[in-house]
Formats: structure tokens, sequence, C-alpha cells
């Protein structure tokens, strides 16, 4: 367990969301690099049923979670912080410049071209599955993340991971793969099905979701 | 004028697109940022009216513009190689840790916090404007972005730039605003249309809107 009542990296999380947003809610992503690498760290709660604090905007843009505090370091964005802890340890960046660069590269891909497919899917499955537009939408939806998770099967192919090692990419990739509300269409695809599993079974996955969950309290204040 | 047909790095772009992408392709972004620091790039045109060759599938997962090359850096995503361009030139990407992480977490911002709700809208208005879905969808897809405007708006202020000065941040932030396509949106608040005629009045800027345009055929082959 890497939470730390006086460590010197905060995160910030919330105390409370709905059952469906539990081991999703962003700031696994960076508690699974802290477990990574064996880092310490604290957590700042926050209610995510009340206004944030006037100040934690200026912390976090969104008003979302995380942030990332670590001397004068302050950020926010679940990508930022994964390079940031990335350069910090080469078992989730490599130093090397081509891999370092694929590993990067393979973080953006999550970001910018898998998470808004997997959640247009999630905006209509979990949030708004009975409007009359989510149903005349979902099949556009669905067929343009369904091209994606094609292309990221043949991309994987037989590899354990994206690159020829665990990195931010993968980490990244797995994270967003957990969001697909679908199932069936991660299943179409034994090994992207195979290589979520395996992001999954890592001991620093399995600590951080626990981290997760032991901050939720049952009902919201 | 950096476009040379020797030069190391090489980017993909298409040779033609509809017209109202013109402007728009993500090897914009690449162009722009090469311009800033001055390092020549050659140009691999695709036609994006015809399937992509099967090995470009290789080089970029999605079949989308642009790769970039130089020697054994094999890159896709912009932000990844908006990286990958920063580390080269402090002009980009300050050297400095902190404000390095800055950059990173607003170029980050805006490929993951604000992109995926610039593109919500773009499905409706620019792809889907007649449709029953995108009637009934649309102010809420409006709402949210709205939302995320404001907050930017307050996050730059009055400053300039979102941090001190200019960095890869400022670049993919403003790239991705240019593709609002209600403009009232973003005239609602005057500092963020003040902020990306900045950015589209660099002299960087320029070139590289003048070299995307120049790889334009008037009709698809």
């Amino acid at each position: 367990m890497s939470v730390v009542p006086d460590a010197e990296i905060e995160i910030s999380a919330f105390s409370w969301v709905p059952p469906f947003a539990r081991g999703q809610v962003r700031d696994l992503r960076v508690r699974w690099a802290l477990e990574e690498v064996g880092l310490p760290y604290r957590v700042r709660l926050l209610n995510a049923m009340e206004e944030r604090p006037a100040d934690y905007f200026d912390e976090q843009p969104w008003g979302q979670v995380p942030i990332y505090n670590e001397g004068d370091i302050h950020l926010f964005e679940s990508g930022a912080i994964l390079i940031h802890i990335g350069e910090k340890d080469e078992r989730l960046l490599p130093r090397e410049a081509s891999e370092r660069a694929r590993a990067i590269a393979w973080m953006i891909a999550a970001l910018n071209s898998m998470d808004p497919q997997v959640g247009a899917l999630t905006d209509i499955d979990t949030f708004d599955p009975d409007a009359e537009w989510a149903r005349l939408r979902r099949p556009a939806v669905v067929e343009r993340l369904a091209m994606r998770l094609s292309r990221l099967s043949d991309s994987l192919g037989e590899k354990d991971w994206l690159e020829d090692r665990f990195t931010i990419g993968d980490l990244m990739m797995v994270a967003t793969l957990r969001g697909v509300t679908d199932a069936a269409l991660l299943d179409a695809h034994p090994n992207l099905a195979a290589y979520v599993a395996r992001g999954e079974a890592r001991p620093a996955f399995q600590r951080a979701l626990v981290a997760q969950f032991a901050n939720f309290v049952s009902e919201p204040a």
C-alpha cells in the first residue's frame, strides 16, 4: 500500500461516486503508475456530489480529479501526470529516444483516438440509454469504436504489450479499454480482451484499485 | 518555407480533402511546430478519398495523417509528435521541470478534455446537421463545450498564453479551438477569441497553413 499520509506526492480523488463509476475514476491511472514504481502518495478527498472549493479550479480547470502536486510540480490531466511519473522511472517510460517516443504515442492514442470513441458510447449506454437520440445514434457510435478496436487488435497482434514491454502507453490504453460499456465489442478481439486482463492482473493495478475503493464511503455525506 | 524534398523529417498529409476540412487536417499542427523551430521537412502525400496502402496502417494504426519519420523515430498522433519536436527546442517546450510539465498538461488538456467536446459538435454541425438525433442531442453537446470554454477562459484570464509564454500547450489548444464549428461559442469569451487570433497570427502558423493548402489539388484524382 503506497498511500501514506505525509507523502510528498499528493493526488486528489473522490470520497463518493455512483457505483458505475467506481474503478473508473481517473485517479486510478495515477495510483496505478505510482504503484508500478513504488512511489508513496497521499490523497486529498473531494465529494463528487458537492461543488468544488472555488480555488480547486486553479489547480484543475475542469473541476475534475486527479490533480498531482509534488514540490513545485502542479499538474492536472492524467496523461500529463503519467509522463511526469514515467520520466522518474524507466520501468514506465523507456529512456531510449525511439522507444520513449513510441510509448508516448500509444498513450496519446489512448487519450485522443480511443477515449473519445469509448466516451461517446458511455454517454449513450451509461448516461442516456433510454433517450431517442441515443437509440438513433448508437449504431454509428458502435461502428466507429469497433473500427478503432479492430485496428488496435491488428497493431497488438500476438504481443503482450503494444511495444516490446509494458509502458505508460499500455497503462493508459488498458485503463481506457476498461471503460468500454459493451463487453461484446472487446470480446470480438480475443487478443484485446486478454490484453486488458493482463493489465488488470498486474499487482500494481490491483493495489491501485483497492486503494481507490478504500476511499469511497457507502453514501454521499 | 520549410518543405524541402530531401529533408530528414518526413510527415504524411492528404493531397485532397473536402473544402470544410482544409486548414483543419492534423498535419497542420506538426507543420506549425516545425515552422516555429525552423526544421525542414518533406511530405508524403496520400489521397484521403482512396484506401490507404496496406502498410500505412503499420505506421498509423487508424489510417490517418500525420505520421512522422526521422531516422529511427517513427511516430503517430500529433500530440506525441509535438512532444518530440518540443524536446528538440525549448522555444516550444521549456527545459525547467515545472514549466515543462505545465506545457504538457495543457497540451493533453486540449487533446483529451477539449477536443472530444469540439469533435462532438463537429459530428453534428459538419457531418450530420439534418439528422433527428443531432437535433435532439445538440443542446447538451453545446452546453458541455460551453462549460469547458468558460473554464478555459477563466484559466487564460488576461494572459497572452496559458502559461508565461507560448508552448506546445498553446499550439495544440489553439489548433483545437479553431475546430469549434459554432463561432458564437468562442466569441462569448473575448479573451479566447483573441487567443486563437493571436495563435493564427504567428508567422509560423501562417507558413504552415500555406504549406498545407499548397498540397491540395482542386479535385480528387
